[in-house]
């Protein structure tokens, strides 16, 4: 216990507030925000290079949040002191937990939403290669889950695919937004001390300040955004997991998911439940209520810091990091996936049917409709067409007509490319940033 | 792994959809639902003494879920054979996780819900001897935050012990619709054994069985309904905390917080954050989310048991958690809290004048309470009254006056004693089951 | 306008926070709630029976909310003092907007409540009726969407029914919990007329008082339990919904949906899109919302009135009467449903087959289940046995076997029955402390 | 009923499903759809001039949703077929409901995106002029709310316009991404007729289209994004709205709302209750019941359109209408918005006593803090310094120092400017596509 000074014995403010648990997520993000910090003390002057040099060694030693601290600012504080001495206690200047947890949480944040966004490059070039080998392969596309009209494993992959890409861009988008540096804001208004936090931020690689204290110190905005753009993400593809479990159902039997996917019943020994993909589903649930914490909590609260903003950090990690591992499942398991058989309908040719009708013989359509109409419902229908006529004649970019596809690819293979060459020069950015902080450390550390 | 034979030697389905970290929480539960089911095999003439007793055993020294298991009920299963031998393997007759994991979930929630509810109780009775103390110290009630009309603390006490009350019925009342066993319902369709269910229920100490198989096994709507009403809990005792988080500001400053419960800054030394309140108040918010997560994920999953169920079951624990927290410190927090001073604004008595002149005078309200709000509108209003004088002036059952809150804490009480006569017996009876099973299992591994 | 009177020209409050489009779903209970208040104050010798009399007629002759007022309780205010004159505002003696919405809202509540608890036992009545006739009627049920093992579609049937009674168990005892009366607390701490609640409180059919003021005017929480009770209810019989859709599909094939309930494209003329029962699964999605809209308004509000508990009303009509909704959409559906064909798979069977080889050959469950499960995998597994077979062993309580079936039936009519019984006794006591209040009326209006 | 040939005599799929109440929000955008469908038709030479001409004119005729039909798309179908004839039947060709309504929404939520961007923008012109006019204004800034450290009330207005900004950009981003045209993707595969996708896309002021046709028709995914991020706005300026209430509170009284926002009781003649600010921190949590219902209606819905998505529908237009009523509201309270007096605590001064001790006596500044917080305890703290003195000696941008916020605001200022000229540019650039439609229609209605 650093600074409660009004505890008394009892100390129900530790037991019920303490945040050293979920705090261990971001303990290397700290360090680099209190390392920065010292850095920009002994920039201006503040604190001497033998200071600066105890205090940066003593970071880098403190590796684990001990018993007893509200958090991890309370314990890394107290462990430089320890370590340093009373001149440790320098850090305390021109700083507050309000300011360090903000940067914590960005860099944190950053950090993993460079983790989603590489795995989504990956997911959508694995999908890109696996929609190139299987323009042909007749694929049950639904509506209302009633079969529709023919299509193929390839028009229902570039789905998939643009879903991931519009998202992928909404996230980058967002993710800039978030770079920007609340650090120098200290607890609400700034501070008396001349700290230049144009050049805190430079070291940390952010883009730019955060540049009001109250919102750099209280504000989740930023962070929010891309928590419920990600969320977004994981709603959408439980729309694929849910495609997976039912076409994967021994009723239906269309789609076999791949060994390593299912898992059986321990009565039942023939079943193979689609089991990663009932559970991917069910992460787009959890993620639903995760957004619902998130907006609740914050709604309301008096702006500027308050503890209610704590209990809102575990859910921004668990967010990103169940997306994460939802891209990998998705991965493999759209790898491995296998369509077992041609599922067809005579009836989902009716309506190729009618559109030749119409178009052939100068007939409205709703009066060629209404002809194949009439004979189903009479129980006359029959079609001429097979599935691979209907696909043949398809006539509009994006639809699964072979060669628009091949197309497509093309187009997609090409915004993919810029989507990674952003995201590199983004991560190049970043990396020369706080490798202006790395040699300045390194010169701080040498003797 | 023992049942899970398509897994190739990737084995995703195992790393994604593992719930044995979760499962932690209900191992105990799990254990006493394989004993009933065993002892039930037993006394069924399925298996005989020796081997009901070798399994007896080995379920007892089971303690934790090793490594390599999807679940807890895999990692029991091959524990048994391990320990008995094939003969272990018994235990899947008539038997699957559905069925297992649906029972040891109530038997988790009604272990938490009987905590609860004692805490409930707890804090109820905390709160009326507080009122019976705090009978004439003036106390700020508002509407929109507006100072209103002048209250005392007994009066806002008994508010919240109304609140906390009728909770308390509703959560109790949901208990016994919950405390209903889903045993001896196998994966969805029962077995092709004679097992007697009813028994099974009784030596888990249910009141009923759940009836219907799938229901037994693939419904969660019961526990559903109590974490729904504990959120509710939740969400009206935040209310609570926003009170004393906005009285005990220094802008108002008339409530002080046990110092056990404030927090100081790291910057700012005169600081004295009302840190527990704010937690709580933030805790509601989470729930909420926990509230939606339930539900989403549950929504539209096809009937039968699904793996997305097993996502859900964490948030149980949560909540129900959560709300045993949040009951004791909000004991802790109105035990200690002490009113600073009496704060008062002549305006708050206008409703009382207009009141008494309405009623001495015989004047219709409207036309006294435009008399008054033209004085105060022109600066001019005077008030003879003080906030004593209004508490005392009070008629109605409910309101601050002091006599009628002496007969209010006398009616209070006795529900209160109800409340507590009721989970005792409630108690009783779930204990008297499950002894006779420890009877039944004494018998057993006595030699 | 009455009584804001600090408004200058431009009137954004009244533009913002108006109600009176929302509350014309309350007229009628707010003027219950008027009447119980104006013969209140003439009981109390407060008003003589002229005057009483002119009040209730013109409470009578209230129709709608004109424009111009902020809530349906200023519309009627001013409509009395209009048509009675300066004795009208007798009216607002010992009474607040804070009362006597919370009482229009509860009595609205309860009217909903009573329609939807009756909707239940309709659905209730019949599809027991339905599972009464279809006990050998082969139906999927599934684990998983997996085809698990035979059942029939009266044990599908009698699941329902199971979900449908735990609810209305629930919501029932949560109505007598909301079925107390807040009338007579005034703003927040009662008034200094000597005003009898509990009278009060009988006249409008009330079981008992809702005692503590500050609860009585500014808690919602007894109306927010029923509401997500309500939810639960929805989110469950979204699972149903899911099932309809799914089974009729064309790719499945099982379950024949009326007509009346199907659709068809306006592209495509062979399609039967089971659109109610998607609309009802979605309405479930739409019902979660709710949940959070009420619960995340009501959070952290200070306690007291506050003009936020406006914005929650809507959202409880909605959900109450999306249920009842439900419920009749829901009894049709499965009215008119037909079982088209008997899916089956051999490999449904297996189980059976492993349960027979443990019992009658005396081998313990697993190794059993192994044998089979070989079988299956090296694709040589046959079964003798056919669904019929299966359904016939089932050997326990809640299981499709016809004759069990047959005495669950008898068991759930028995508890269906005693439910009817306690509604029509609470609606009977409703009734009569309503019929207390109208021979008042009559005597009153009577020259 | 022009489709559905199913519908036995009862049609509960009318009832229940039925869209047209919800439909009026997008007539105009259904009708703009369906003109660019029509000349794509002539364009491609499948319809001539004159049916496209009586085609387009019998568009312009459509006002009004009869009763009857499912939706506006069948009843503008069946009005195009009555005033045409049966060459009306020409425009089901190559289309279907589900790409009409993707394409309807997105020109729906563009509009409504234009306006509340603008909205924004005014907003924020308005904050930036109050902040230069009050940079010396003490105005009390706190964390957890106890005043923090003096600030002024530019310092706090440049906050929120931070916050603003930050997500006008979000939601700016998300709008390009919205921007995209589904049209021509028929039901779910397109169609056989060789429509120009492109070009339909440029009449409609897309920016592009969406490519692949199942996305084009059954995703919702970018609609979303855009709901999700105005949430988080709403949510954001629940705190400001928070604060509005709190300051203004006659326990507090800091801030006079303007009298057009405040509100009086029915019962006590003194209050002036802060209704608008009230209700628009209940919106937040309306919006987040909103995303909530939105999300988990649309979660693990099968690919492909389903009829769920059209209870998504409503609730979009409300977010973003209710996010265009809250700038103006929010813009009406900040314009008009006083500062009543200059609160202060001279303990609020003791972090730059501490600071001035650490800097100017280079004394480590824990141990600096700790004398102070001791003087405090003590009760011995005094401080000579004033809250304008505070303000002054800031040094880090963003702080509420008066010389670095004239800075900041003309910094903000220049991003303001630069935001204007993006949404003006995108305007355009959309009138620019709708005018080349406009040329084309006119040219075809020209005898």
């Amino acid at each position: 216990m650093l600074y409660r000074s009004w505890g008394s014995s009892a100390d129900e403010a530790l037991d019920y507030t303490n945040s050293s648990h979920e705090d261990v997520e971001i303990i290397e993000q700290v360090r680099l925000t209190m390392k920065a910090h010292v850095i920009s003390l002994f920039l201006s002057g503040t604190i001497d290079k033998p200071v600066a040099r105890e205090i940066v060694r003593a970071i880098n030693s403190f590796k684990e949040i001990k018993q007893g601290y509200e958090d991890v600012h309370e314990a890394l504080e107290d462990h430089l002191i320890k370590e340093v001495g009373e001149e440790g206690g320098w850090v305390g200047l021109a700083r507050s937990r309000n300011d360090h947890v903000a940067t914590a949480l960005r860099l944190k944040a950053r950090d993993l939403l460079e983790e989603l966004l590489n795995s989504l490059l990956a997911l959508r070039e694995t999908i890109l290669s696996k929609a190139e080998e299987n323009k042909q392969v007749i694929f049950p596309v639904y509506t209302h889950f009633q079969l529709a009209q023919p299509s193929t494993l390839s028009h229902y992959l570039l789905y998939i695919e643009e879903e991931l890409s519009s998202r992928w861009r909404n996230i980058f988008s967002e993710l800039s937004q978030l770079n920007r540096s609340p650090l120098g804001a200290g607890a609400i208004v700034g501070t008396n001390l001349k700290v230049d936090r144009k050049k805190e931020a430079m070291m940390l690689g952010f883009d730019d300040v955060v540049y009001n204290t109250i919102s750099a110190t209280a504000s989740r905005s930023d962070i929010i955004s891309v928590v419920l753009e990600v969320a977004n993400l994981m709603v959408s593809i439980s729309r694929i997991a849910e495609d997976m479990v039912l076409l994967s159902s021994n009723m239906i039997d269309v789609v076999q998911l791949p060994d390593s996917h299912v898992s059986t019943s321990s009565l039942m020994p023939h079943k193979r439940n689609a089991v990663t993909m009932e559970t991917l589903r069910a992460k787009a649930g959890l993620i639903i209520g995760e957004v619902a914490s998130v907006l609740s909590i914050y709604k309301g609260t008096p702006s500027g810091y308050d503890l209610d903003l704590q209990e809102m950090n575990p859910h921004y990690w668990n967010v990103l990091e169940e997306a994460i591992r939802a891209m990998k499942i998705l991965k493999s398991a759209i790898s491995g996936m296998v369509v077992k058989k041609e599922i067809s309908d005579p009836k989902s040719l009716s309506t190729d049917e009618a559109e030749l009708k119409s178009i052939q013989n100068k007939v409205p359509y709703r009066k060629a409709y209404f002809e194949i109409a009439s004979s189903i419902k009479q129980g006359v229908y029959q079609s001429n067409l097979k599935p691979q006529d209907s696909i043949k004649m398809k006539a509009v970019i994006g639809s699964p007509n072979p060669d628009l596809i091949t197309e497509e690819i093309r187009i997609k293979r090409s915004f993919l490319s810029q989507d990674q060459d952003k995201l590199t020069s983004f991560s190049l950015r970043v990396r020369n940033g706080m490798n202006l902080m790395k040699v300045i450390e390194d010169d701080l550390l040498q003797e």
